[in-house]
C-alpha cells in the first residue's frame, strides 16, 4: 500500500463538503461512461508535467488502474492470442488478462528494463502482428522496481512500429521518483500506444480512479466495453480528484511523501546488505515501492514464506509475477518499502532473513 | 436517471466531511476487495426490511449492481454456455454477459413476469444443469415493468432445483413500489440463490456501490475474479453508503421519492391512453422506473427513433432488450417516468405520438 498517511485530511474533508453543495446532485447522479469532462482535464494539467500533450476526448477514466488493465484484456484479447510482457511483470495484470486466456510471452528484464534485444528476436519469430500488445511498466516496475532506460524505450517503439503491435504503457509510479533524472514516458514520443495512469500513488487509492490515454478509435471500443462493465465510474470520486488537484498543494504533499519512500528504500537496502546471505542479489530502485530480490535457487519462496510469517512478515513470492506454469520467479520475492518507518523495515528484514536460516534448516531435515 | 432531487445536501455534506475525519486515511485507502465489513453490515440490515437474514460473510460489495452482472457472466459464462433470461430484459445485463459469448435463451414474459411454464418447457428440452443460470428481474422489470407473481416466483425456485440450475435475482428497483404489496424476494425463500441489489435507485448512482448476495463457495470464487476486475471498490464510496444509511433519514427522503414517481407514472400511463394509436398496448407498473410499449408490427422502433429525437424525445428501442439477431422487440419500446415531472411527461408522450404519425406518413411515401 502507498503511504497516505501525510494527506490533508481536513482540508480534504472542507474540498468535499464543499464540493458536493456547490455541484449539487449532480455530483450523485450517473455520469458518462468515458468520465466527467473536467475531471479529464485536471488529467490533461497531470500528464502535461510529462510532455504528454492531450485533450479531453484522449483519455478515458477508469475505476483504478486496475480497470483499464481488465478493460484491455476484454477489448483485445482472444483465447490464444499471444501477449507480451516484461518478466517478472505486475501480479494484476497477468490476473486481469488471464481471464480471456492469452498466451503470455515473457521477455526478460534486467536493471535497465526489458531486454529490448530479446524482445527483438521474440518478434521476428512471431512476425508481423504476431502479438495482440506489449505490456510494460517502465518505471519503477511492479514487482521488480526497475526503470526502462531511455534508449531501450526508443528501441521497443521502432520494434513496435516495425512488427504492427500495440504498447501498453502502465504508469502507475512514474511520480515516485527520488533519485536521478525522469526519463520521457513513451507516450510524449509516440502517440499510437496507450498510456495508463493513476490517482492511487499520488492521492488515494480509495477513489479508484485511473485512465487510459490512447487514440480515439481504440477509446472508442474500449468505451462500449466499459459501459458493459460498470456504466460509469464514480462521479463523486472524480468530483474529489478534480478539486484535490485544483485546490489543494498536492505537490509538497506528494514531495514528503517521497522523501520518505527514499528513506525507506535506503534502510531497506542497507538492512539487505546487512542481513540477507551473500548470495542474494537485489535491485536497486530509484524510485517507487519495491524491491525485487533473487535468493539462490534451492531456496523457493513459496514454502519460505510460512516461515516469515511466522515471524510476522509477508512478501510477494515471485513466481505469482510470472505466468502460470512457467517455473519463473520461484526464488525470488517482491518486498515492498512504501509503507513502513524505516526502523520497522529493518526489523522486517532481519527477520526475514532469520525466517530463511530456518527453511533452509527445516529443509535439511 | 432515477431522480435524486430530494437528497438532503446539507446532511449529506456534513456527513461526509465528518467521515473522513472520523475514519481518517483509512476511507481513502485500498480496501478488501469483498468490501467494509461496516458496509456489510448495513446492507445486511437493508435486506432484512424484506426478510433475507444474512450476516456479512454471505455478501460481497460490488461497483454498482453493473458490476455484479460482469463478475456473474466473467465467473460462470464459457463461449456457448445456455442463459436463460426473460424476454424482455435488462440491456446491460445482456451486454456484460454477451462478453463471455453465451447462448441467451428468452422466455416470454406477461403481467405477471416470466412465464414459469414456458420455462419448463425449455428446461425439459435443456434437461439438468442445461443452462449455467436463469437471470430474472421480478420487480418492476427494466425494460417491461412488470412484476413477476409469488405463484410465478414458487413455481421458477421448484424448477431451478429440479434442473439444479442457478438463479440470479436482481432486485435493483424492490423499494420502489407505491401500488399494491410487497411480494417476497425469491432470495428470502431459497438461500441457493444470488441476489443483486444496489443503492442507485435508493440513494445515489453516483457511489457505484451494490452487492452480490449468495452461497459462499460461489462468492468466493467471484471475490477472486473481483480482484482481477478492479482490485477493491471505492473506499470512501463505502464510508459515505454506512453514513447515509445510519445518520439520515433516509426512509423519509425515499417515501418522498417513491410519491413522485407514483405521481409520474400516472401521468404517464393517462397521456398514453390520450394519446397513443388504439392498437398500442402497454404495461402498467406497480412501481420501479420503466412502462413497456408495444406498437402495431409495422412500426419499428429503431426507424421511430430519430423521428422521436427531432422533436426532443428520446426511449429505448425494444430489439435492444434481446439477445442480437432474435428478431424480437422490433416494435417494442422502453419509457422512462422517473426523471420528469408529470407536465414534461405528458408533453413527451403528446410529441412521441406526433412522431409516429410522420413517421408513419414517411414511411408511406
Amino acid at each position: 500500500m502507498p503511504d497516505i498517511a501525510g494527506l490533508p485530511l481536513e482540508q480534504i474533508s472542507a474540498s468535499v463538503a464543499r464540493a458536493i453543495l456547490e455541484e449539487g446532485v449532480a455530483a450523485l447522479q450517473y455520469g458518462d461512461t468515458t468520465g466527467r469532462l473536467k475531471t479529464k482535464q485536471v488529467i490533461c494539467g497531470l500528464v502535461a508535467d510529462f510532455d504528454i500533450q492531450i485533450v479531453p476526448e484522449d483519455l478515458i477514466i477508469t475505476t483504478g488502474a486496475q480497470q483499464a488493465l481488465e478493460l484491455i484484456g476484454k477489448t483485445f484479447i482472444d483465447r490464444g492470442d499471444v501477449v507480451i510482457t516484461e518478466g517478472p511483470s505486475y501480479l494484476g495484470a497477468l490476473q486481469a488478462f488471464s481471464a480471456y486466456e492469452p498466451d503470455v510471452h515473457t521477455i526478460p528484464s534486467d536493471e535497465n528494463g526489458m531486454d529490448t534485444d530479446l524482445l527483438a528476436e521474440e518478434l521476428a519469430r512471431l512476425g508481423p502482428r504476431g502479438a495482440k500488445f506489449i505490456y510494460t511498466i517502465p518505471n519503477f516496475n511492479n514487482p521488480s522496481g526497475v526503470t526502462m532506460s531511455l534508449e531501450r524505450r526508443m528501441h521497443l517503439l521502432d520494434l513496435a512500429r516495425k512488427y504492427d503491435i500495440l504498447v501498453i504503457e502502465d504508469d502507475a509510479y512514474g511520480r515516485l521518483r527520488f533519485e536521478e533524472e525522469t526519463i520521457p514516458p513513451m507516450r510524449s514520443i509516440d502517440p499510437n500506444i496507450l498510456y495508463l495512469g493513476t490517482v492511487s500513488k499520488i492521492f488515494a487509492p480509495g477513489l479508484r480512479t485511473g485512465w487510459i490515454i490512447g487514440p480515439r478509435p481504440i477509446l472508442e471500443k474500449i468505451k462500449l466495453v466499459k459501459q458493459g462493465d460498470d456504466l460509469c465510474g464514480s462521479t463523486l470520486n472524480q468530483v474529489i480528484v478534480e478539486r484535490y488537484f485544483t485546490e489543494i498543494d498536492w505537490r509538497s504533499t506528494l514531495d514528503a511523501t517521497i522523501g520518505r519512500y527514499h528513506e525507506r528504500r535506503d534502510a531497506l537496502l542497507s538492512a539487505l546488505e546487512e542481513y540477507f546471505p551473500a548470495e542474494a542479489t537485489w535491485t536497486r530502485p530509484q524510485g517507487g515501492l519495491f524491491v525485487w530480490i533473487n535468493l539462490p535457487e534451492h531456496i523457493k519462496t513459496k514454502q519460505l514464506l510460512p516461515f516469515a510469517l511466522e515471524k510476522g512478515v509477508t512478501f510477494v513470492p515471485g513466481d505469482g509475477c510470472y505466468p502460470a506454469g512457467t517455473g519463473l520467479g520461484l526464488s525470488s520475492m517482491r518486498v515492498c518499502f512504501s509503507f513502513e518507518e524505516p526502523g520497522k523495515l529493518r526489523e522486517a528484514i532481519r527477520r526475514l532473513a532469520a525466517a530463511i536460516d530456518e527453511y533452509l534448516e527445516a529443509s535439511k531435515a
